[in-house]
């Protein structure tokens, strides 16, 4: 009897761990057609997938809900069908590029003011399921090193909002801005507007997504 | 016996219709600044709830909402602390000025098929709380007739699309746009770009306010 | 003797007629990509030229000076060395869709007062000249009748500008944006914003070039 | 003889030196809305009159050509009338702010290219003249330090473009935009878009047309 007993303990233990061992981390990246590419062959979520397999990290399961010229308050509509029904443990937002970009390109960007005001309605809807939050900088639109692409200056005013969000909320931050731009200082010498780590001065190319990958990796498991 | 009962009907009856007497419609106005000074002595609201007492109807409380600057999705990131928590009867939302103006004054504004998008969202929500909804076209940016003012081409393209939406949710339409140009045709003979119905081309003067309280209430009595 | 000195008058006689008829009157159409592309095959210059060779006229010479993206003050900078220095009878100058697209394409449009100014400028230094001017309204951005193009406005901004100039100046218009307008009033039915006289909204097509081929020619009749 | 002989020298080289002293040298600053405050009182040529006057330096005679909202296509289409009329000895060009600013206020800034064209082409019209040039780049839109102002990367964008002109035609370049940048990174602790060398984040408070006044003294000091 008692050793039926504890066998029948131990088969629960081993099937608990197994369970635990299946119970994933579920990391949901939403953002826009950068991270809708991200997904694809090449693209940072798939780069960072290999990376972490490679590594026999097994613990985190990746999800892509990016779609193409989102803004943020793009995602705040979205939320709920995309990211809060999947019931995820963390979601990484980046967002930005479009609210940016759109200023320009259709005169349908996003004011800093608001930009700020769906960030955190974002985040305060994420906080109110028990989900983790890690937040990016937008990387870049054009290139061009020592701040002369077109709209370098709002590329940083909104980065500025995202880290103030960041350190107010006490969340991780990728700080891609910071990355790409220190890197091209010194890795752009002709001072090309693309083609260093996009291909079109927005979208990853193989050194971006490896470097985005990387640095995802690392606001990920500064996870608490 | 009989009497008793009889008294006791009576005064249930009389304590029904009182009840019923109080039980006004509220409704709500749900806009911009054009509705935020709507409620101001003159203001549109204002002065249809002026034009209802001396009428002696008493059975709807005009509640105004507006809040200067917002376009569509501002009026979706609000709608549950600043509408629904009022628990309307009806609707009015009048929003779309700032969405087509703030392409050019600031390159913000909002893209048609997110204008959309975000004022059909609006729409369900109000209808899954049984809230009755009336739609607005957005009535000018300049006065000038004939289509010459810089953003005439956009207010036509934005109120097609809200006539769209009132005809496939059979919606009343309260067709400001419609009206304030046809009103301009006749009565601007000088062309001027502001004055006529507006203060500043946008902002309702005591003639604006006048025409737009009553095709307001139009409206709000073609509900059902 | 005085039979030679009579052959001779007519030998110099019959050769100054020759010259007339040799003297042609040079038209220079002076603009942006619509007339960069009306030197082309099936572009208007070249339909007009078949047309008037099918129809014998052969006093006028036709010369295309129009390049991609000019807006009235590129006009203006390269009038000296690609009109002036051509000693034109006439000018077709035919500018403004740039002047207003580009606004909101790039941020680099013409503020209307200042399309007077540079417009007027090209006239005054063009009939300093003796130089007979034409001038044309830009036909449209985007074909949808009704007015719900986005910028409609401004097209009939700068249109009436270009009008209010051709009749203080005495000067005869070509106008094409009302040419325009009414036949799709009534030949788009299915309200498609390109393809009945444009390839793409703004650049004609077969049908379009013929149009203005046509509208042309009664403009160039008109000079005096 | 001999006495009179010296006594006629004498008042030729009186002559000669009451000509040379009233010979002064003409400069004329060829700018927008900055030059245009620049005459008024405590205005940046105002400011660099009176330190001229307190130094003794008498052989400058410095003139305002400044209007506001001008761009460089402007300063092009009244370069005739507004400063060769007055023959300059040197013309100070400082113009800029609007071909970027306009860009986001309505709509109608200049091309990167075009602007380099104009600018060449008046440079050009003005050393045809035996005019010396010298040239600025365009200081603020907004103070914030660390590149976070709106229209940063276009004015760094706009200036490179100035150095790079001033380089490749050999003439002094004010390089305003790189000394107010450097200045504030040092002396806007605060990080204020507006106050510490400007009133509204683009014109010059006390502080700024002294800034100014120096560094245009020494461009113009520069020229051979």
């Amino acid at each position: 009897m008692k050793k039926i007993l504890g066998v029948g303990l131990l088969v629960m233990l081993i099937a608990m761990v197994a369970f635990k061992a299946d119970k994933k981390k579920k990391v949901v990246f939403f953002g826009d057609s950068i991270t809708e590419a991200g997904v694809k062959p090449g693209g940072y979520i798939t780069v960072l997938k290999d990376k972490l397999a490679k590594e026999n990290i097994n613990d985190y399961e990746l999800v892509g809900a990016g779609i193409g010229g989102n803004k943020v308050y793009d995602l705040y509509l979205r939320m709920e069908t995309d990211v809060l029904a999947q019931q995820p443990d963390i979601v990484v937002i980046y967002v930005g590029v479009n609210d940016v970009w759109h200023k320009r390109s259709f005169g349908t960007g996003t004011d800093p003011d608001k930009f700020e005001k769906f960030y955190r309605a974002i985040i305060k809807k994420l906080q109110a399921q028990n989900i983790k939050v890690v937040i990016c900088t937008p990387a870049t639109i054009g290139e061009r090193k020592n701040f002369t692409n077109a709209q370098d200056g709002e590329l940083n005013q909104y980065s500025e909002i995202i880290r103030k969000i960041a350190k107010s909320e006490s969340i991780p931050v990728v700080d891609l801005r910071a990355l790409f731009t220190q890197y091209l200082q010194t890795n752009n010498p002709d001072d090309k507007d693309r083609g260093v780590l996009t291909v079109d001065g927005v979208h990853l190319n193989e050194k971006g997504n490896n470097m985005v990958a990387d640095e995802m990796w690392k606001g990920i498991t500064q996870v608490k």
